[in-house]
């Protein structure tokens, strides 16, 4: 009898162990799972995923590194406390589990040869242990890496191999419908900006205009502390503001000196067009009054402006934004039917429109923008052309600054800015040339 | 020692069949998660579930119902041998389930007074027992109702309540997801269809030209059975095969009567600014070919078409499709330059560049399109403009039954297809009659 209630007893409380212990694995999955599956976009997954198993295995750190194909590399862009790591993709102990697909568990990280010392050294880390497992897709793939470190309390057990696995299978899932979804956006908002350059060209004189108020506008954004949901509508918008420029006669959107009253009434006209054009299309929710946001640049908070007339409170906030941009783009650029502006003016025209036309709160922060984001800008997006050292000097300053650059006692402020800004107009002019020819 | 025996013995049994039971149902979630978390299309996902719940609560049938929140409608697409079901939010148990938020299980159906049995009546089903819970997403909020019916051997149980609550959570998320990137997907796709017929449209007789072209070319991928893949890549670059035109002079775009060698090589480069301009686009990975098989429309099998006079096998596959529908279309249309042309001409035209210019087994494709879709395709997609009798009539021959009607008898399927082909030809002589009176 005794003998008989051991074992009964050895056999229930093994079994009950094992149960226990297997819960716990299968509730810890599930929640990591249940956080995870719940984020689309692709840094915060990968944040929240090394969260997540930071968590669950009880450990130090953990890094998702992702197998970018083409460059046969693996990157990381947001491991915890560093920057973007990018390194060949069969280097190190991630590089051994990409290439081999293996599960890593290595317990005296400076006793293993495929261990890089170099990056302790680097960072004044002290690695003790690794778990390392692949990612690998539906179709088996390895997609990347994970990387564990320092076990708190000891070394990476057998579970934690089990469960550092199960959580790399859902990932691998949720991360490549991310990168499907990212895809997705990239492939659209790489298509706006190529449809609104396609559009701007069509006059020399507007090439690369709407890109530059999409620039201008984040800038402002950015400074009023848009969310980043209204920033892609915002972008978006001044992205299309001028589609409907597609439907003006080419010899009106073009044409040298000034317009005729029944030009300039079918040049108005492309904000309708705008307009009409952009409903026909199915937006998404979030995208939903593209349309309307885009073709409002045009009104005034008075009511003089058009296609309808609006006031103040009936224009959307994100147009009277894309007006002030618009305008700022419009008049630091040569027309056909005007000479350039210099500085100083342009500055006068905005402010005088403030409050009757613009809203000042939008002027205020474009005048905010650092110099060097402005003077990118009007190089249409190309830092590369201009001296990095110019950039370091202009990034302390804003137009406020050089409005006033004379109190500043900073006349070489103003030298330095008009540089960038004479580039510009000697870029225009000769592009205005070599139309004329073309026509001739 | 015997009494104490029995007591532990009973905790153990007792915690181990609560383990055991538990152990079952996260083993059961976790393959459900497992299985849907790899889907992103979002009706595959929906059958998908449907068919993952069913088998986790052993049950006869699952539908997954989606919460309209403009319609005020609950919808299934695809319920098991059903088709598309729509009704009132409000109504039956799955009405009640989306308002409250409660889960409901209903151990005898007919006794309950929510339940609503004609659709048995309508079906032949018998419902016995039902088990309802509410989709929840991320914010809370109520996005759709989970039903199951008739478990298999008895009574839903409270562990199944558990367990659809838990897949309910997962599967929300999942189709959220699956939402977002379809809403993504279907923006672009329209998007890419209003920008085609803006660039179409700037001259009123290519109006509707791509988007016809994309049906037609998707009726010929059906019909040689091309997969989705391959139908998305094909149906995207026949929308912008002719996107370069936006480059080219509407003079040239534009002018009566024909053209001088300088003004249709000016033409020809449309093909190239197609390229060059869609090559800008930072496409997704599935969608890379998009440039190359967009421009390369007017090359022809023997190496004489243009813009590369690349020869057969350099042509990529899609674009010889797109070939095919680009010719037949321009030929079934008005041109500035030439009178429109009879039907059997036309054939003739495509027959006669078979095996030099076109690939014959696209045009035999073609041919075999039923006349019903080549009808609605010349209304530019208005099926409701088309008498449906005459549909109906149509439907049952193709573009070989017309051009050997004379045998098979049939003069008056010529005369039926013909009002329609004429139909066409007086709308684009309008539009041709006010262009000219818009310009003069």
């Amino acid at each position: 009898m005794v003998h008989y209630h051991k074992i009964d007893d050895y056999k229930y409380s093994d079994e009950l162990e094992n149960y226990r212990r297997e819960h716990k694995k299968l509730s810890l999955l599930l929640s990591v799972t249940r956080n995870i599956s719940q984020e689309l976009e692709i840094d915060r997954l990968l944040m929240l995923i090394m969260d997540e198993v930071k968590k669950a295995l009880n450990c130090d750190r953990c890094t998702v590194f992702i197998l970018d194909r083409d460059k046969k590399e693996l990157w990381s862009k947001v491991a915890h406390g560093e920057k973007e790591i990018r390194f060949s993709s069969h280097l190190g102990i991630a590089g051994y589990v990409a290439s081999t697909g293996e599960i890593l568990n290595i317990e005296d990280a400076y006793s293993d040869e495929r261990f890089n010392p170099n990056i302790d050294k680097k960072t004044g880390y002290r690695t003790r242990n690794i778990l390392n497992a692949p990612l690998r897709n539906k179709k088996g793939e390895i997609i990347g890496v994970f990387q564990t470190l320092n076990k708190k309390g000891g070394a990476f057990t057998k579970d934690d191999e089990e469960l550092l696995s199960a959580i790399a299978v859902l990932s691998a899932s949720q991360i490549e419908n991310a990168q499907l979804y990212e895809e997705q956006i990239k492939t659209f908002d790489s298509f706006l900006e190529t449809l609104a350059s396609t559009i701007d060209a069509r006059d020399p004189l507007t090439s690369g205009h709407s890109k530059r108020i999409a620039m201008y506008t984040d800038e402002i954004a950015k400074i009023i502390g848009l969310d980043d949901h209204k920033r892609r509508i915002l972008k978006i918008s001044s992205l299309l503001h001028d589609y409907g420029k597609i439907a003006i006669r080419e010899a009106v959107l073009t044409k040298e000196g000034e317009l005729s009253n029944e030009e300039f009434e079918h040049i108005k006209e492309h904000s309708n067009y705008t307009k009409s054009i952009l409903e026909r299309i199915n937006f998404s929710r979030e995208l939903r009054d593209v349309p309307l946001i885009a073709s409002s640049h045009h009104e005034n908070l008075d009511g003089s402006g058009y296609p309808k007339g609006l006031k103040d409170k009936e224009i959307p906030s994100l147009s009277k934004i894309i007006a002030v941009a618009d305008v700022f783009d419009a008049l630091s650029s040569k027309r056909h039917y005007r000479e350039r502006m210099n500085f100083p003016e342009l500055i006068k025209v905005l402010s005088d429109g403030a409050g009757t036309k613009f809203k000042d709160v939008y002027i205020e922060a474009l005048k905010r923008i650092s110099l060097d984001n402005i003077v990118i800008i009007m190089e249409d997006g190309n830092k590369h052309k201009i001296d990095p050292k110019d950039l370091e000097i202009l990034s302390s300053y804003n137009m406020n600054d050089l409005l006033h650059s004379g109190e500043k006692g900073n006349r070489e402020l103003k030298v330095l800015f008009n540089k960038y800004y004479l580039r510009k107009h000697r870029r225009e002019n000769i592009r205005e040339h070599n139309e004329k020819n073309n026509k001739h």
